[in-house]
């Protein structure tokens, strides 16, 4: 029983012990929310006040189950007032860029999350990690190798968890697609085909700088491709090929990439061939064919709306079948995952590790496209080599 | 080995012994199509050379495996010889609705299809059956239930086959459900809902006229929502409610109602609910809702595009699923049919007898609308007792 | 500009003034939220702690803009507790159903949301007036005409808002759709067909008992097609006729109709036709068919995943559309618009007098059923005669 | 008038005068087929009896306006007679392959169209033009450069007609595609995505023999992807860069490549990326990413079930959109675009140097996997510079 008569749930929630609404055969819903006490909740500081965290993260917290917001830091004490106004946040939780450091001292704050302008991640990382905080930080980890390691380093020097923001590979349609990959449902996957692209606005905002984005389209929204592939695979690339092309005369693309169109290489004979560009209408997708089957999700990447689907031979017919399940919000996988991660001290799924793998295949594919050659990469073993703790099972898909 | 020198199929066809193009877990397709030799085709002539025949019957001979279009019918001798021309028919197999009784004679027509303005499919039955030839004749089989009966009689008087032109019970996709029903695959039907509709031109056409049409919507394609829930579940409604509604004012409705709306009820607690309509843009689509999932085609009733749907749980998954197959000429598996049943003595799926229950039915549904309350119907024992010989059985959809 | 330095918005929000991240040719996107400060916020108080309230309210009030939950009541104070320490409820805000009155005293609430079984909905609303708070109550209102009477009366003489929670009426895609029927932008609309059943867990819930639901699937979920339909055309049916049926045995069913299949026939010429039912697998759908395209949604009524669809021709084309737009909780829009009539003094667009005038149309529906014929209802003149305030216009579909 | 004393269209056909069955606001469909009177059509030969010829060519005829089958020419003298039988063709009209020259002397053959394996293909049209007779051929046109140009010349030489069988390009859903393309109707093209692949059966089948087929999934399917982009755009790729694999140890695949994954980049910018596989589960699909919209097709290639997409921003909506046309039979279209192009003296819109071209390509792109690096190609001026007489233009799509 709970402090406050009622059963407690496994997780030390409450066990409201309300009727089963609907028929046994009926699709199995998530319920009532199964919410950790408040006292166990994984605290987090905020770190950055952009688009991302205004539109999405900070409206994820209230549906969290496992963390609560409790601090911010930004660079502008106007925004960080304002917000933590709306959010119950207490002034003596906000912090700015100088003052990031007295986080050490501040026992409301166990975790930041990192949503600052890519080149910033390393810094932000490191202080965290030096003022004895976890972190959990958006993808691309850095923009470039040197940064990745030392964030990797640091984090492991101070023993605090290191998580990069990868949502998908926590998204249920995602894990079921890798399921597929790994269980080979359908037989062997022999190619893989994604796509990621969108209509870019504003010529003057910071992802359009290399220096503070490290490139264009591929770190920013190529990487879901990249990511995406390796992680349904367990596979690292081998080779890859890559082709960029930027609209001359385009104040957008003045610095970074438009378009990025790359080839990727398995060494168990996959070969996935993936475009990004920021320059066309959103567009978010990826399949996998496979001997059997094949099965991809449209939209993928984007932050809500995910849909599988996939299509298989049965006799005379061919079944197209789009599997649904209750939409999640990613953020919020993605917090909660981080809190388990610190209450439990579990490796994150997407390490430091991770990200930097990417950003490896990264400066590869840059590269090929500078060289105008496929570039090797370095052998690497088993699977999911850069990856940490797995996440429970999931059901499989019967059909 | 055929006179050819190939080996024979078991219908008296070629085997060309090709190579198997595609791997055997792919969707088995049709292949070569299994052809009757020519002189054991059953030889038909059309009655009636209107919309219908003109832009789907005499392309679907070309794609019949045991029917050949031999003979022509017409009041119009322009459009018989015109037609003859261009379909290879002999001058001496071009009757006109005086000299029609003379097919009698004529050893190249074994079977007519009567494609003529409703009204007129009793008269012409009756002679075709009276000159010694089968008949199969379109829906609706006539504009009354006393010509139905006259159908009937004189056809089993001369020891014919009488088939009325039922295309949905042929078709592999309507099948596949109503065998979902038989089966009770998922659980039990508990509503049905269905509804055909399209929206009319010409103000003069014979469909506008009661004498021709017998009615407005419903003979012509409220029939289809009938027919096709009668079949599915085999049973027989036990009473019937309709509402029916002419714009006022609309020239094309002065005669025949422009819409109806009509539930029938089952005597094993189906309720169904129906609309068809002469007045909006085309929709032809019904679902079954059952225990464990819903299923239904969308489109449904047309002569192409036909495409079934369902969505069954799984888990905390739904599974929308769509079941595509090569698409069927429905035409010319009605051509088929009525070959079969005359090669091989069999009773026809869909007798004058199916015909003459949907008349029924309408009538009662008129009466309903009419006198505004609900219209009870004569029980009906067992199942399918108003049809033929069973089809073969399909295979089972496994979801 | 704001108290925190950064400008405000009309609504007395923040402007953070950044980037726009896509380009003008782009969706246009919600953006960062605009809340209201908290000091403008409406206070709420929940009435009833069941899965409505657990899995969707609660959740809901953190994605609110103009709403902030305030107060509990509940019968079960080990619940109301749970409830009050996860989601930050001050103990003095706790109400039971017997001290429930002194909510009057508490300036910390100006609304209850009344999220009972059906049957205590009238009493909680007319306490609730009592105590001088406004009232938003779920559907349906109550469980027979003269109780709904007794909560309008009430708040009437209180001088408070009623609202009932009909959320279909505040949701985008649903106000798209009647904006194509009153606008006529395909035609007129001739016939409605509509849908809404889902099947049943356990047989004690109180849906199943009458004197607590006032009905089985009509009340509950048939209320949906009913109240959509009303809404959209504004027109009030003149003539109804409904068929119940509940399958012999089934506990679930023993004191409330298991499925109701129904017409709606209104002055205009329009005739609707719909089903619910509590035994079949979830479907939730409507169609409106129309001179020129039909339009619809599917999955309609369901608390997420609503989409909608439409299909018209263009030459030779047919084109099926599906108009996207980003997912919107319809509680936020309850409780914002709720927010709103208090703050600026509107009335809701849906009052009390929508609930009592659904409440009608069901006693005429069970009526019909069970005197076996059509039941007249009485003439209402003019359109939306029972509706508040209109919404702000929608943007037009071009299509 | 014509002979038969109904009015002539335009094409010599007859003019039923029909009513119009439906609103002038419904779809407008073909109607009664327009045939060209049995003497003006055009008279073809079909070189080959395989799978192509007996399951999709054959049954074509019998659709067409404007050609008729009138000869065969078979390997297989027992295959010939069969098929003559069923599809009516004269004994004197039946060839086989070394008296296939005397073809010359025969009135009733206007047109030959090869359908046999790849490598056969330029022998045969060589010998048609020696025979004074126009070529339709299948594609790939042929396995080398030489034998492309070798075609050519001698059709060239004889002053006759040759097409190359590019399906897609007559199809109507492909040319709407090609049409916003070419009209920039969502702004410009950035990056198109292709693939074609089917899992292979027979292991022994001429497809797999490199002497045959002159490659494995690249002649053969991977052509579509090839061939559908370039007829989009116009352009002609600049640069190609490929990698091929095949399954270590699998039959099928001993002699030609399994898959093929590929790059073709154009001197306008855009970038495509392509894969074809003999080895997975059918899949046929491309789309085309341009500044306000995608659109692409899926099922793209296939005989049948062509199905265009498109996607574009309106406002605060994403419309997803599915034109749908009725199907057309896509060789029904190549053979009556040749018979066109010989009755009106015009040249093919495929001829041979489009299929020289693609051979081109073809080549290129083995070298590229051979060589591991990126081939460029010779600069091509102009547009279409490739292709013959243009097609009557299409109504434009209105989104």
């Amino acid at each position: 029983m709970s402090a406050v008569g009622l059963p407690k749930t496994k997780e030390g929630g409450v066990d409201f012990g309300l009727d089963k609404l609907a028929a046994d055969s009926e699709r199995q819903t998530a319920g009532v929310p199964d919410l950790w006490p408040p006292d166990k909740r994984v605290k987090f500081a905020l770190v950055g006040l952009g688009h991302l965290t205004l539109e999405e993260i900070l409206p994820a917290f209230a549906q969290s189950k496992k963390a609560k917001l409790t601090g911010l830091v930004s660079g502008s004490p106007d925004k960080a007032r304002a917000v933590a106004e709306q959010y119950g946040i207490k002034a003596a939780n906000i912090y700015d860029y100088k003052n990031y450091d007295a986080i050490k001292d501040n026992p409301d704050i166990d975790v930041v999350y990192i949503v600052l302008p890519n080149s910033m991640h390393c810094e932000f990382t490191v202080r965290a990690a030096a003022a004895d905080k976890h972190v959990l930080c958006e993808k691309p980890m850095a923009t470039n190798v040197a940064d990745c390691q030392k964030m990797i380093d640091s984090c492991k020097a101070a023993s605090k968890k290191l998580m990069i923001a990868y949502r998908i590979q926590y998204e249920p349609n995602n894990r079921l697609i890798q399921k597929l990959v790994r269980d080979q449902t359908f037989g062997k996957v022999k190619i893989i085909e994604a796509s990621n692209g969108q209509n870019q606005g504003d010529v003057n905002q910071w992802r359009h700088k290399r220096a503070l984005a490290g490139g264009g389209a591929m770190p920013d929204i190529g990487i879901y491709c990249l990511n995406t592939i390796r992680s349904m695979l367990g596979e690292e690339p081998s080779e890859v090929f890559a082709t960029t092309y930027s609209t001359p005369g385009d104040p957008r693309f003045s610095e970074v990439e438009e378009s990025i169109v790359f080839q990727l290489r398995f060494p168990g004979g996959v070969i996935a061939h993936c475009s990004s560009g920021y320059g066309y209408h959103e567009l978010r997708q990826y399949r996998f064919m496979a001997e059997k089957a094949w099965f991809g999700m449209e939209p993928a990447f984007a932050y809500s709306g995910l849909q599988m689907q996939l299509s298989l031979p049965q006799g005379s017919r061919e079944i197209f079948a789009v599997p649904k399940i209750d939409a999640v919000n990613q953020f919020v996988l993605e917090l909660d995952h981080m809190a388990e991660c610190i209450a439990y001290d579990k490796k994150p799924l997407t390490p430091g590790e991770e990200g930097l793998q990417d950003q490896k295949i990264i400066e590869a594919l840059y590269a090929s496209a500078s060289e105008h050659k496929p570039v090797a990469l370095l052998p690497v073993a088993g699977l999911d080599s850069t990856r940490g703790d797995a996440l429970p099972p999931l059901a499989p898909l019967k059909l």
